[in-house]
């Protein structure tokens, strides 16, 4: 079957639901645990962080969930987005195999963020929250929430992990043009923060720590609320209106993946991608394997432990079920800012441990060659998170050269690198090193998690 | 009619020609000339600088050329680019009018450049020629010319005006990534720039010096040719696909422009625009008023004179008759570094000498104010050069609201501002100033200019 290089939708067949993957797992989730008591965490206990609606979300055991149609509005600026058949890159590398991409970075932000933060700000806005805090590691999520925030008409406050806030100054003007207001994190703005600058003024921060700070400003006024960019389960349940564009194209064309890879830091990418196939896979409509990629400095799923943990540094979140490197470790900085978090959401973990998907590492060097080597090719400029998917599909598409085999090889190109320049420019210059992991700070960072 | 906010075409609705308007122009235009004899010049004096097919379409008088295959090929990686009826915009400024923008920022490189780079360098690729030359200024031209060369296995030499080599390294890395090799100009790679640092050894540069620079580079090597980024005919012409495009999906809803802008620095994102739509106007088949829009401190349409001049500083190019400041002119160092060129199009020079366009010329932080309204309403952020052409879009939409007129505006948002955050962080700082054009620097730079 011939078909274009882009495979478009009308904006009319942009899908009208969510999928909650939840509600077709054979094994429930454990439950989030009040950081407190520890029982089990109510609605209520979220009550000060998030509104009702989004609690609801968290907790639904339905299926579908409908998008809004105010929400639809939005998305409409840039959805439904691309999927790419990467034809230039499959001659360069000489591969039988066909390589799909879905590409998010046509959003005003640059990547999928927006995908959940336009829902996020709307259900806020319906409960008359005047403003949102939140945490930024890369930058994209503070300006997906500061784009998304100028939608509705509501105030936005960021922290902005401090190294990044000093070496990315042109993601901190973004979130400014569209009205958010950015610190760096650890701010003099929160007592939490004051105690870390005390103790050392250049504290280059974390994720973490940040959201420690944009949660301590959210429950002490009762206006405003705290947004998260990845991790929870209504995060990752936003982010399939990505897998679902992809199913509607693929099906177009009569394609079926045979692999799906997808680069994971707090897992809503890869959710977003490929919950709405595993449905597919599910019904036995098709047998894709599913695959995550995480950054060898920061391996969740492979290296981490499965036990409950905080979301953030000062335990102020409920502990949440999940593979962790423990809530004090700070991982080497790396380039994929997106990836550097101590945990893996929730869901992802547990279909993890289900035997549902599968999970590999991959060191920084090898994704950065494949960045380029896709932008010499494909164009795009990947953002550093997506190059660890590109670089796994490429190992897959190499795999197939040697064996003969024509697989069909779908990835999510999550969000573009024009402002991650900085980071190509070290890789170009060979000033990059593939940071070896301390296995000795994962067992530290892991004494301090609570035994539950 | 209801229509989305997107009108999309197929990848198989590509036109597949470009359009001269020089072959439905009742004048012609007056010719280059030598710039030795100062007769007019033939195509072996442009024989080392170009590949003898961009030659041919330089001066052609056919109506329409067709784009090769294997340019149509790369044209698919990004092309159709969508265009967008801008409703949030409408709905804040609360106008009768619509409005309309055709995106060129979906492109590999970030803006329109691409469509000339691309058949520029398959040419040169067709001819044998190994290596390109040209020059930079804002970075969006050298970079598109790096991805261009990426496709075709062609060397890249980028000469980028000092000032923004060192206020975009960003922009650098993005040619470095495709491949390109990037000298700040002026350079110690040629005599010409040598003799420039000498006399100042932080010279800015201008996009005139850059010009003399990555001309003398070619000519000096047999298989090596220079690429202009705007200016020629034949550039021009390339872009015309940006309107031949938009008059597809104009039709495709039913609507006629009452008015196209387009933001003009050398003229190729104007002319790709509007020129399809004059050759429709020429036809009766519609009457849109067709208005350039430049930047008050480098208005060569408004303020320059029409007459021979230099394409570049060192008076090493043909002589062309366009409006000019003088080839000696330093524009001030306002943020829209895509359109501080001392010339203007010589194509776009005569229909304006013709009468059939009009001209306006605005400050910048006018623009700027105008691309945070559009970013915080239609999500993008746009490049500087493009936020001349939304503020006039804005203007005439405010001039709807007071008459009641329901127009119908169509302009061109040619790029995306994600490399230049630094000029919005400036304005949002409150540290840009409208720079007053002085009046005195043009006279004397008109001085300079030869009289023919």
């Amino acid at each position: 079957m011939k078909y274009p290089n882009k495979i478009l939708l009308e904006e009319d067949e942009i899908p009208t639901q969510w999928y909650n993957i939840a509600a077709d797992l054979s094994v429930p989730m454990p439950p989030p645990l009040h950081p407190g008591t520890r029982e089990p965490a109510t609605g209520e206990d979220f009550a000060p962080l998030f509104p009702k609606a989004l609690i609801e979300q968290e907790m639904t055991t339905e299926r579908f969930v409908d998008i809004p149609g105010e929400v639809l509005d939005v998305y409409k600026l840039w959805r439904p987005t691309p999927l790419f058949r990467a034809r230039r890159l499959e001659k360069l590398l000489d591969t039988p195999a066909k390589i799909f991409y879905k590409y998010e970075g046509v959003s005003p932000a640059g990547s999928h963020k927006p995908n959940t933060a336009v829902p996020q700000v709307y259900y806020n806005a319906m409960e008359g929250v005047k403003k949102l805090t939140t945490e930024t590691g890369a930058g994209q999520w503070g300006s997906s929430l500061a784009f998304a925030c100028a939608q509705f008409g509501l105030e936005c406050e960021v922290w902005q992990v401090a190294a990044s806030y000093r070496a990315k100054p042109y993601r901190k003007t973004m979130m400014e043009i569209w009205g958010g207001k950015v610190h760096p994190s650890p701010s003099k703005v929160t007592e939490y923060g004051r105690g870390l600058l005390q103790q050392d003024e250049d504290h280059p921060g974390s994720l973490g720590i940040a959201i420690s700070e944009a949660v301590s400003e959210a429950v002490s006024d009762d206006n405003t609320r705290y947004a998260l960019g990845s991790v929870l389960n209504h995060v990752l349940m936003h982010q399939t209106i990505i897998g679902e564009e992809a199913l509607l194209q693929m099906a177009k064309i009569g394609e079926t993946p045979d692999i799906l890879v997808g680069c994971t830091g707090g897992g809503s990418n890869f959710g977003g991608l490929a919950f709405p196939f595993m449905r597919e896979k599910f019904k036995g409509k098709m047998y894709p394997t599913v695959r995550c990629v995480e950054p060898s400095a920061c391996p969740t799923l492979t290296k981490g432990e499965y036990r409950y943990d905080f979301g953030d540094t000062a335990g102020m979140t409920p502990l949440m079920k999940m593979h962790t490197l423990g809530h004090n470790f700070i991982p080497e900085p790396i380039h994929a800012g997106g990836l550097r978090y101590h945990g893996m959401a929730p869901l992802v973990s547990h279909i993890y441990e289900l035997g549902l998907v599968e999970a590999i590492s991959i060191a920084q060097k090898e994704c950065f060659a494949a960045g380029v080597m896709f932008a010499k090719t494909e164009g795009i400029v990947p953002a550093p998170e997506p190059t660890h998917a590109i670089a796994a599909a490429i190992r897959e598409a190499l795999n197939c050269k040697e064996t003969g085999e024509e697989k069909t090889i779908l990835t999510a190109l999550c969000g573009h690198g024009h402002l991650d320049m900085s980071s190509y420019e070290k890789y170009l210059l060979g000033e990059m090193q593939d940071l070896d992991l301390d296995q000795n700070a994962i067992q530290e960072a892991l004494e301090g998690v609570p035994v539950i």
